[in-house]
């Protein structure tokens, strides 16, 4: 078992991009991530594509292969990965444990999506084919949908008001905005957001409790790393980050099937996994990317990760403790919620934001201590979820 | 870096299963692997799918994390693999990965399709997304259409005649009828599907000079395998089946940018990679199950991997050295022609029915010479291919 280590980073703004198609995303990601490393197109003997919607929004298998050829790689070998939403972070894993084995040396990974092919209601029904085709998707079952049931469920448990997920926006909207690759740079105000007797605000419902502004954007975009051994980082005069550990934990396909829905089971086993691989306990993170495709899930995953105890992340919330200059900064890159949710890039841009905060190299968007980090990514409704522990050493 | 195992294989019959969902398939296929090993489920630690089709024919998405939960193996870490008609080797590739690596022992990788919930034209314009979508795909170009292309260039350059290639498709259903599994059960003759001037025959043009049944099926079907490393194989009692060697190459995704379109470099390519790896050279195989999704590609392929010279394969087909009792088997399981080709499956299948050789354990079509075996998975059209050499020790 070799260690594994992060040589090279690269992302493309997320967003609206109407000008490129699947393959222009994952080759320009891939791309900034080669030059990122300074690697060159001969050394890399494997890749991964992490993507979820290639066949039913774009129309479009076997994107590996045609990515390795775009990108003048052959004959390297090439695998797509999917794991719903967390197919990002799942496709790095494949990459590590590639590595790992000693069969690959050079690996590039690369996570991406392009959802603004369809419009409306047909985004919303591609990730419904997440659901339980039987029990859930004929009806109606909607990924907000359930959200909205787990806010419902976790916010009475809790004790967490409607003002707490709008704390999680606004923070995580004004980090997006110090983050050139993020999809929404709009600063919002808890006024715009929260209803008072007196207001009418222009934040609807999508799926009570949770209202537009607690939802992520359907966004295009990609996001790539090259991985390699550890004892090879120095040859390219790189930071050296590394790969400190990973879990990876499923739970049941649905919701109802859970004994109590509001444990998040993958979220705490994905987590504690990639504790133990690291040597490390949740009390040593420094800093996280979290799954906030809902703003409830920030709050719950960071409790389920050991960061807060349960019901206290409203308290570090209310403190200011997890913006960028708090004690413990929750997605400084602005999360899925600013940064936006192209799913199959997300658990791959999770790690490039968290690798250049590692490295110093996050500009207005830089945490204070920055040498352990955790990026969690949150496939299906939590049935499916890879945790990542990176470390800088030197 | 640990040596691999195959502990454990099995499969659904393939052919048209109606009453099954894909989901349906993937849990047989699995639980018949598991049985075979004798490991119950408390010991599985990851699970790979193969798919290519689940989101374009199925609607389905997250069908990893699906099966872990239907087979109760939760919380196992579950991913899927999609490499076009590659899929299936490729799953189990990252499977062996896995367990190379150290992380995990046990490692299902299953593959599977179910094809058959769309009709006619539908099945192949699924296949076709996986041409260039403009520079083939908006043609019209389709698998059948590149693989005629493709007789009719290499049967001009080696001098094969149509008879060549029924011989195959003869040789092919002739084993099918000997394999229950088997999508086909078939006898067909060579008056039955060559024309003569005083015949007519029922067996029309597919993609000239390619014939109905020049062409493999489409099947619904699933087959399975568990990887464990190879020195736990004796704690099960089962033979040791191991993992000598794999390879995978690409090569460019249009036909047309191939210096010579007959040379199917990925093929060759991955071939060598898995005889390096296994210590052999291709004279060291004594059986092998090739990718015939078409008959001319048989033929191509055991050229390409080194079992016959270019242009020598006719000779061996006539002199009867491929079928079961000659001197080399090929596809003695019936192939993609007789056994059908569920796409996800067909590279999985390919090892199970390989194993089964390598036991002992194939019945009526067992080879003799059974214990070093080679198997060649063509995803695209070959421009991702995927090779295992499985050798029988102890």
């Amino acid at each position: 078992m070799r260690d594994v280590a992060i040589l090279g980073v690269g992302m493309t703004p997320f967003g609206r991009l109407d000008e490129n198609d699947l393959l222009d995303l994952l080759s320009s990601a891939s791309l900034r991530a080669m030059e990122d490393a300074g690697i060159g197109d001969t050394l890399i003997d494997a890749v991964y594509v992490a993507n979820m919607g290639g066949g039913i929004l774009n129309h479009q298998t076997g994107i590996a292969s045609a990515l390795v050829d775009n990108l003048a790689l052959l004959p390297a070998a090439a695998d797509l990965v999917e794991n719903g939403p967390a197919s990002g972070a799942s496709a790095v894993k494949n990459g590590v444990l590639a590595v790992a084995s000693g069969y690959y040396d050079f690996v590039l990974v690369v996570g991406g999506e392009k959802m603004r092919d369809v419009t409306g209601w047909r985004a919303t029904d591609f990730v419904a084919t997440l659901t339980h085709p039987y029990a859930e998707y004929i009806y109606g079952v909607s990924l907000p949908g359930m959200a909205g049931m787990f806010a419902k469920l976790y916010m009475d448990k809790y004790d967490i008001k409607p003002e707490h997920l709008a704390m999680v926006a606004m923070k995580n909207q004004e980090n997006g905005i110090l983050n050139p690759y993020a999809h929404i740079q709009m600063k919002i105000s808890m006024e715009g957001m929260i209803e008072t007797p007196d207001s009418i605000v222009n934040n609807s419902y999508v799926a009570k409790p949770l209202r537009l502004f607690d939802c992520c954007p359907v966004s295009d975009g990609a996001a790539a790393v090259i991985l390699c051994p550890a004892d090879r980082v120095k040859d390219f005069g790189k930071p050296l980050i590394k790969v400190a550990g990973f879990g990876q934990a499923t739970d049941t396909h649905t919701l109802a099937e859970r004994d109590d829905p509001t444990d998040l089971k993958a979220v705490t086993m994905a987590c504690n996994q990639a504790y133990k691989r690291a040597g490390i306990t949740a009390k040593d993170i420094q800093v996280a990317e979290l799954h906030d495709a809902f703003t409830i899930l920030e709050i719950a995953e960071s409790e389920h990760a050991g960061l807060f105890a349960k019901g206290e992340a409203k308290k570090a919330l209310e403190a200011g403790e997890t913006k960028i200059k708090g004690s413990l900064p929750i997605n400084p890159s602005g999360g899925l919620k600013a940064r936006g949710h192209p799913v199959g890039a997300t658990g791959v841009a999770q790690i490039v934001d968290l690798t250049w905060q590692l490295r110093g190299e996050a500009g207005p968007r830089q945490v204070e201590n920055h040498d352990v980090g955790l990026t969690v990514n949150f496939g299906g409704f939590g049935n499916n979820v890879v945790a990542f522990v990176l470390r800088r050493e030197s």
